[in-house]
């Protein structure tokens, strides 16, 4: 595989899976090119929770607006520029607010996989 | 290990083992903390230049300024917002212009054991 570049608009946005919110992802390298790790954009519309139990080691970094990560441990909030590592086995919920976010994962290993 | 937010002041950012430039990096999250990955953040200042054989897959996040990644097949120009994707194997340079850049990175296997 080769060095490749992704913007936001090179992601082909879906509902992200078993969900019913307005929360959208899209996967740019998966189980599909042959290495270790999941990349993708995501984004999420105002005022939007999302609960799940991670499967993988997940990192999110917020590109634009804020989330907020919730755990049986506490919550952080996120905006532009930081990073939230959920490793798997963490029960998380990600809120939003007013302003939504957009966001860039990694994921190890593979998500769809690790679901299947 | 539980959820963890960074942001760039929580790294302690030094320069980029093996190399000269004014290209710095602090890791968050990495082998000493029981998980797969390594997640951290990059500065480069402007006009400097980075060549290495990628020990890991490494993705590279940028959050502000511009960065151009070359390889002997060709060169990709990412700025705030976009994902660049360097496979383990590849051999890149990364190059700032007059504006540097910032950057967030997740690593698959540890970049400190890969290279040891």
């Amino acid at each position: 595989m080769k060095v490749q570049k992704f913007s936001v608009e090179d992601a082909n946005l879906v509902r992200s899976p078993g969900q019913d919110a307005d929360i959208f992802v899209g996967n740019l390298v998966d189980e599909r090119n042959g290495g270790p790790i999941t990349i993708g954009y995501g984004r999420y519309a105002p005022n939007q929770s999302l609960t799940e139990t991670m499967a993988v080691d997940d990192v999110m970094i917020v590109l634009d607006g804020r989330l907020v990560v919730s755990t049986s441990s506490g919550s952080v909030s996120a905006e532009r520029g930081d990073i939230v590592y959920m490793p798997k086995g963490e029960a998380v919920t990600i809120t939003t607010e007013g302003e939504g976010a957009l966001t860039a994962y990694v994921t190890y290993p593979h998500w769809a996989e690790a679901h299947d």
